[in-house]
């Protein structure tokens, strides 16, 4: 199948009535990706494996390969999307690794040794809050009782879920085949940001991912009438969360670092009273790990200044924490002698967590990036032009090429 | 029965799981409230008629009253309540009614002429963002084609849950018999402020409501990813929305009024997006309209600024206002007269907004409040002394008694 005639069958499912995409963990929208992908596996007679994490892998095997797949060339990315999000985050490294492997197929390359397409289960974290969370259980980055017991906005819990999508949560926890399995793991990915526009380039290959993480700030007050309730006898959370917003912006530009409060969550949330809790969560990313934990310790000693002055209490926690992640020489050389037929291939950061990111910690992974020319991500707005993703597919395969047969 | 068996017999209906009350209008909450409302009249041999507004009437009619009821002594209040609610605001009003009408035939009052028990539908506009409703369309305030069409959070309007509650939204309109049937409408409630307690009495007369309104003030920016944008390409409306909040609170003071953002809706509210839009209500109230007006216009041009100093737009929609009450001197002092068993009824304005301010337009009104030792109000904490509502019921029972028999 061509690359253009996989991204157009997924184009229709999981929208947002709003906008984008929804397609949260565990949700119908992402069942209905994951049996698209066991399809797709199954036109190229791949074997499908859901691991103990929701993770789905499809494996294609060397003529006579027997027993357990060992030391594999595994690429894939993830299918579940933030609310709102755009088509490319994740889908586009899925697709292009069953059109890379469709490409093989044309080429009439045998692969040596096995190849994997991999989906990796709730990396954007939207529906439980914590991102990454089918790599992270996989690695053991993440407990599986922390992990269980998240909620979402309607209080189910991760473990409900997984059983009302009929799997049983008590599989959950660490995949001890992982190191022996993935010989390496190959995440091609849209761009988030404009580097590569700005460079003119249509493929990248990453070189490190920022320290990032959430923290979930939670001011609490006292509920009271709109009204009626005298100014000087208010505590009213929503002024020192709005200070903390605007010192989060201050305190970024300082560190030449990014934080965001994008995610509220207002009790009661009624015009006409005065909330008695606001949460607000904070994503915070920075060049180094000592610079994001300062970033992250003034902007929460800011909030805490003003919850007392307004006489209301706040309390901090953080949700997760991931370190800086710096992709290593081997593969990350091999992959750019691989793609020589596309000039001097640019080597970036990114500030986006991804699970290639989680995985490094524990098997050798390396990233692709693809142009995204509004740099835009994580909105309906994402985009990247067609071409660059088929080109993006093409080098994804000559990289697998030269793994596979190498 | 009791004061206190029928205030009893509802505390258990739509409690809200975070705390307090949710009785949002036309939800299984206040459907229930309305079978007991039926219920208490059915005891009474009262009749219950349900007007085409869904506001609801049971009528105590004089012996050998023949035709339709006209210039009745009308009492009651709502039961609906604002997420996180208290259990006062409102339902005292309901539950004091009732027990005046025991107390009265315990007395061995024969009424004079009609008396009703009123329930008025959505008055906190919890659920569909407008106070009032059910009063402000019997008196025309606002059209049934505004009304109707007012989305609650889930984007179910008005005609739909009236229908989905067995209503027909086509009824809805102007009630044309309200000015002859409505003699007075008398509506007791739990105070919303510490005013008697600071005068250590349990209960007064309402002098005015101070002019009141929502507005809906709409960010939009452009929604994208939290870390990998630069904080100089951002357009995030949260940060033009935070110093709105902070000018909001800075203008009140100045102005000697009341504003308060109490519910926000962030898109897509997730925490590694930017958001692309945020929509938060102002709730203002002032001593006077032009206090109001002046009041509203500084905090919408302040907002203004910040957008355009963040490269964002900003939009604001009037979504409710008030004019100021003054409650006319009769029915006023006939019931301070009425009340000559307390001693000096203190007489006091509010700043809340009641049914009985949207019917002052059309029809006689008066209110009577019972103490709040905290005078914490739309929450959880809403509090009054059990003593202080046996005794603001049998002062509701004193005027009515005064009225029906005058």
């Amino acid at each position: 199948m061509t690359f253009d005639g996989l991204w157009n069958s997924i184009l229709d499912i999981g929208r947002d009535p709003a906008g984008g995409y929804r397609r949260f963990a565990w949700t119908t929208a992402d069942l209905t990706l994951r049996e698209w992908f066991t399809g797709e596996a199954a036109r190229r007679g791949m074997t499908v494996e859901e691991d103990r994490n929701g993770n789905v892998w499809a494996w294609w095997m060397p003529a006579g390969w027997i027993g357990d797949p060992v030391g594999a060339f595994v690429t894939g990315s993830h299918l579940d999307s933030v609310p709102g999000g755009g088509a490319f985050d994740g889908p586009l490294g899925i697709v292009s690794a069953f059109a890379a492997i469709d490409d093989l197929i044309g080429r009439g390359v045998s692969p040596r040794i096995p190849v994997a397409v991999v989906a990796f289960s709730d990396e954007e974290g939207g529906r439980f809050g914590v991102a990454c969370v089918g790599s992270q259980l996989s690695t053991g980055a993440v407990t599986a009782e922390r992990a269980l017991n998240l909620r979402d906005a309607d209080g189910i819990t991760l473990a409900e879920a997984l059983r009302a999508a009929g799997r049983d949560p008590e599989h959950v926890g660490v995949d001890p085949r992982l190191v022996e399995r993935v010989g390496v793991y190959v995440e091609l990915h849209v761009e988030q940001g404009r580097a590569l526009d700005l460079m003119d380039r249509p493929v990248a290959v990453a070189s490190a991912i920022w320290p990032h993480g959430r923290w979930r700030f939670r001011f609490r007050g006292e509920g009271n009438h709109a009204g009626t309730t005298r100014l000087v006898d208010r505590r009213d959370p929503m002024l020192a969360f709005a200070s903390t917003v605007r010192a989060a912006r201050d305190r970024a530009t300082v560190h030449d670092a990014v934080a965001t409060f994008g995610k509220l969550a207002v009790t009661p949330n009624g015009a006409n009273a005065i909330p008695s809790q606001l949460e607000a969560w904070l994503d915070a990313r920075a060049a180094d790990e000592d610079t994001l934990a300062a970033m992250v310790e003034a902007i929460a000693a800011d909030a805490s200044a003003f919850a007392e002055g307004d006489r209301i209490s706040m309390e901090v926690d953080v949700e997760s924490v991931s370190p800086a992640v710096v992709f290593p020489d081997q593969p990350r050389e091999r992959i750019v002698r691989a793609l020589v037929g596309l000039g001097d291939v640019p080597v970036l950061p990114t500030q986006a967590g991804h699970d290639a990111g989680v995985l490094s910690a524990t098997v050798p992974t390396a990233m692709l990036f693809v142009r995204n020319p509004t740099g835009i991500s994580h909105s309906p707005d994402e985009y990247a032009e067609i071409a660059d993703c088929r080109l993006g597919a093409h080098a994804l395969a000559d990289v697998m090429a030269d793994w596979v047969t190498g």
